[in-house]
């Protein structure tokens, strides 16, 4: 068998509430982080492709889920202002990112051990 | 910041090729596991709520990736004869369902380090 060898892994982390719903995953991720750079909601989604009504309802989700606010106005008129990560937000984001970084070296360790066999043509 | 204590971590592992499609997942895991208890790939389907034309294509989509075939026919015959399991899809299964534990583990114990302040209410 010879695994395709442009075949590569992907690992995906999602925290899930009681009922199975996903509340916080590589979604919410990307527009908190696209908040960062944009310093407003609005450009995030824009800059995603994604409306700003469903940017705002998975920003909310995930806070309801956590428990606290993730983002907070900068200037607050209306128009909509800019928004920037509360203090929670930046570090739920980095544990985010940082658990990722290590779950995906563990992953691809245990790949090129558990799948060499089939990418070597066995 | 208290977390929602409800909130559980989830591990989803996929193979994408070289244009990021995914070829190897959830999924095909899930038929695959399916198709060994059943012993048909569309009473596997069925009971998956699926249809057998999207099973097929999952099956056939993954072998064209993988290049081996997954699923041998054990009758043959028209109305869908019974299908089994390659020794090729047991082994990638196995490995898969192995690689998912040993990933799963290593994320619980990040996620128990890396989010643990949040879920004491920090």
């Amino acid at each position: 068998m010879k695994m395709n060898p442009d075949l590569r892994l992907t690992v995906t982390l999602r925290l899930l509430d009681g009922e199975g719903q996903r509340r916080f995953g590589p979604g919410v991720a990307a527009l908190l982080e696209q908040v960062q750079t944009q310093k407003s909601l609005r450009a995030a989604a824009g800059s995603m492709g994604m409306a700003y009504s469903k940017a705002w309802r998975i920003i909310r989700n995930a806070e309801e889920a956590l428990d606290c606010r993730l983002l907070e106005s900068t200037i607050g008129g209306k128009h909509g202002g800019g928004a920037v990560l509360t203090a929670e937000a930046e570090g739920l984001l980095e544990s985010y990112q940082a658990l990722q970084r290590e779950v995906e070296a563990c992953a691809r360790e245990g790949f090129a051990v558990r799948f060499g066999a089939f990418r070597k043509g066995e």
